[in-house]
């Protein structure tokens, strides 16, 4: 009856201590390196079967049907800004020579976000390659009242970084130079259009890791990541970019070039500048440099995903294993308080992120679940596997130490403890690089997957633990068969909900259901409608459901104060109506 | 030869493995409770021979000879605001109810710094309870064109605290209620005028701990510590404020209240202006709540202080040994390359922080150092004893985590490197709580045996790890005896260097020798001229030497913006000159 590959309970838990006490490295591995996404550094995944490609440039012009215009989807109005003429091109020429790109077809994917949501109809691009190159550039654009869009790797997931009508495109591409890297504090300096993927190699091939960690690290830019202030997988354990930030270089609306790229830790001289720009999207001024304090690397990683058996081990229907599923380890399937379920609900994720923060402490690195939904559609669309038996939820844990012996040794106490109590009766632990990879690719394909199930209607939300996930149910009931899928997973860690709701195609009447009824739900949690993702052009209107009256009116002071023409990145951040 | 409670190397080290291997808990301890200097929470200090009072409160009124007042010893002109009148004492005293302080030896203390070396003329000082009578007093003084000077624990190092000429004193003392506490999260919702000490205390309590922890805890409130974006003895674990505080409750100049009272981990709706607030020293804004986000109480907690052995133990003419002092655990005596030198240059102290933050990783949560001046202060002025052997350098290093066994070791390891590559020689381990509050009073009271040392020319400088400690041989040379010390130490792990130079009395010429000197220097460095104190008003004209003139700029536009009349903790942190 027994799989032979399959460690039953006493003997893996034996193991697990016995390789603790002898400090052997049997369920600890070195750290893989920066991609944990299968594919985005290759032809294809390595555990799915489907080719990915990046975010950013996949979804551009090639795949039919067109995506609507935004100001034909949305209501809004172009500002009187003017409009590029033939002179302002040669004006621009003069700026980056060779580098302004006019050509209809290269301008498609930067005037389309990666979600095929939103698209622009901008009829220049700029590529400039210097800080002095971007201030000549906003000199210029100001002077002659024209919109600017900056624009990173495209990646963003509320359409700030595509054109809402013509403004010229500010790409940071071509600026990712490292300027220097400190060995013994480990901190960063780099040009904006670094791409997060690169400086992790970067630095991690001198023994730090970057203090974020994102699905779209093979495509993000850095500069993107701080003017948005990404949150991630590493939020939990390393914090907020407005703790590791320590510098930033920004060019404002009129050109004037703000120095404050400093590399200190700690600097009280005056009010912290560079906050006014982490997460102000674009819309404040543009990030050209960015100093960052990258933690040193973890010597030992360790991955858990907590489930019940996968079904092949048990029914006499399931499908046959997929290869490289069944090596060890694995926890034990016994000790199931009933056979269909792992954690049975919710309340149970809650109880297990409580004793693992207790037990794991310092080097609980993540905290992560996901719905049986979401597993039903990395499945469906990226052909991954389950390695667990089907559960209504599932959670990632990750620790990452310095104690390989101790870490493995905590973890093994954890998922004993979780064991015992019933919160999980099932799991699989991440032993090499390729698995580890594996089972992160679960969690961080999600978005890829909702993205190849038709139009999907996304919310990112902070709410308090214990009712985290309580909209996602309310959804289902509330929407019926007009949604195509309702998901809940994101960072449980951060209280941090992503809520995804897809259908074959937009619908207005899906939409009037979904909103403002999350919102509104969301405020009477006193949650907010933005935990990461930021606002950019798609959430606007919604930041009141978040903050009083009183702080949308200094937001918009703030604004008027930096960029009283309005030129950066208009139509975005802030709502349409005063 | 050997003093009997000195257990010797391989004795001490087999101790140790022996412990770490089994389980037990010999040089580890629990958490200890907040307060780490003896006498902050008594009568005098448990190691010490001197009473200790808090900050803030000890130095006001008793003590001759009187302190000079602010525009007698600075230049400095009134600005036109006018003056409180009996009418305005009538109409406060109808906001806030008999609390109204007009008492001139009630307003000595408030008037004065806890250093002794500004002194304002304030004629009234207010003391609301809540949020709503804060926003009174500033619609009332706005419109009256009254300066206001808000005031939390007096414990700043730059005159921040303290009012220049006749501004209104706005203290916060009574604003000291607990507000919320989720014992999931850890997030703390208080007003703005609770002690650190007292919050430390509840919420470790609940199994919590500050994020921030400071000399000044006993006296200091936490609306201050955010106001000005206090460092401290955690930041290398736990980060800046600007991480961990997640959301404030702000008073504009002209009354408005401004609510973003979040608890939320992650919010990304609209600009964080909070983030204005923190650290911008009540320039733009009364903050009168605080949420903060507290790190899980470790359950284990270690201290080493590293130098040679206790002249005690060797040398003929070395004095009696203090009682309590011999105690296990300490390091072994020998192996020192030459008898004298325990830390023999500051290339050792680094080379030690090196390997430390190696071995230790994440569960390092101090590295301090202090040198054998700071030594001699505490010993002259407190009756601190020091426990090692003197030497150039002393570091103290603590470790807090999760896996006592582990922890153990951990250190365990990182001695014997330390000793066997001859970095150290020396040192004494903290196995008790007493112990720990001991050995961290030599660092946490070195401010206040300057204090008593004489006047104190102060910088607190941020500056590259391997230029740390450099300008402090500089200024012994250039000063000679026109100093009666000068003392370099700090929190070395994030590149902060407390630079203090003492004299009989306040001396301009002596002023002359150190300023722009210091300041020249550590621009020449690319460091802060302020790492953690601010500027406030001593500090205030120096901005420039860590900011470029367009970020000066953009200050004073912030400060117009929301300060338009200029009340809010005038003459403080903006240079005076344009």
């Amino acid at each position: 009856m027994m799989p032979p590959l399959v460690p039953r309970w006493p003997a893996w838990l034996f193991c697990w201590r016995a390789a603790c006490i002898q400090g052997a490295s049997v369920r600890q591995r070195m750290w893989v390196g920066p991609s944990r996404i299968p594919g985005l550094g290759g032809p294809r995944g390595a555990w799915g079967t489907s080719p990915v490609a990046p975010r950013g440039s996949c979804s551009a012009s090639s795949r039919a049907p067109e995506v609507t215009l935004t100001p034909e989807r949305y209501p809004v109005r172009r500002l009187p800004f003017s409009v590029v003429s033939e002179d302002d091109l040669a004006a621009l020429e003069q700026v980056v020579p060779g580098r302004v790109v006019t050509d209809p077809e290269e301008l498609e994917a930067p005037n389309l976000d990666w979600l095929r949501t939103v698209r622009g109809s901008s009829k220049v691009l700029l590529r400039p390659r210097t800080t002095q190159e971007v201030a000549h550039i906003l000199r210029y654009c100001h002077e002659r009242n024209l919109a600017v869009n900056p624009q990173g790797g495209n990646t963003g997931m509320v359409g700030g970084s595509t054109p809402v009508f013509d403004e010229v495109i500010l790409s940071t591409a071509l600026m990712n130079q490292v300027l220097s890297f400190q060995d013994v504090s480990g901190v960063l300096v780099c040009q904006a259009g670094c791409v997060l993927e690169a400086l992790s190699q970067y630095v991690e091939e001198r023994g730090f890791i970057m203090p974020l960690d994102l699905g779209a690290k093979g495509s993000c830019h850095i500069g993107g990541n701080v003017a948005t202030n990404a949150g991630g997988l590493r939020f939990l354990r390393y914090g907020s970019l407005r703790g590791t930030v320590l510098g930033l270089e920004v060019v404002l609306a009129d050109g004037t070039v703000l120095n404050c790229l400093t590399s200190l830790r700690k600097d009280n001289t005056g009010y912290d500048l560079k906050q006014l720009f982490i997460g102000s999207e674009g819309t404040l001024g543009v990030i050209t440099a960015v100093s960052i304090l990258c933690p040193p690397k973890p010597s030992a990683v360790n991955v858990a995903f907590l489930g019940p058996p996968h079904p092949c081990r048990e029914g006499p229907s399931s499908p046959p294993c997929p290869p490289g599923l069944l090596g060890p380890p694995r926890l034990p399937a016994h000790r199931r308080p009933c056979s269909a379920s792992g954690c049975p609900g919710f309340a149970e994720v809650l109880q297990t992120f409580r004793t693992c923060r207790a037990m794991l402490g310092e080097i609980l690195s993540a905290f992560e679940f996901m719905d049986a939904e979401c597993m039903k559609l990395v499945r469906l669309h990226l052909g991954l596997s389950c390695p667990v038996q089907e559960s209504p939820f599932y959670v990632l844990i990750e620790t990452a130490g310095s104690g390989p012996g101790h870490d493995a040794e905590k973890l093994g106490c954890f998922l004993e403890q979780a064991l015992d109590s019933g919160l999980v009766t099932d799991g699989t632990l991440g032993s090499d690089e390729r698995r580890i990879k594996m089972l992160w690719a679960l969690r961080e394909r999600i978005t890829e997957a909702l993205s190849r199930d038709g139009y999907v209607y996304k919310y990112d939300l902070s709410l308090p633990l214990d009712r985290l996930y309580d909209l996602v149910g309310d959804l289902r009931a509330r929407l019926g068969p007009s949604a195509k899928h309702v998901v809940g997973y994101g960072h449980l860690g951060d209280g941090n909900l992503h809520l995804n709701v897809t259908a074959e195609t937009f619908s207005a009447s899906l939409l009037g259901a979904l909103e403002p009824y999350v919102y509104e739900w969301t405020a009477g949690q006193r949650g907010s409608v933005s935990a990461e993702h930021g606002l950019g052009f798609k959430k606007k209107d919604v930041l009141g459901y978040s903050k009083p009256p009183e702080a949308l009116q200094l937001m918009r002071q703030l604004k008027a104060l930096l960029d009283p023409k309005g030129i950066l990145n208009p139509y975005k951040m802030l709502p349409t109506h005063a």
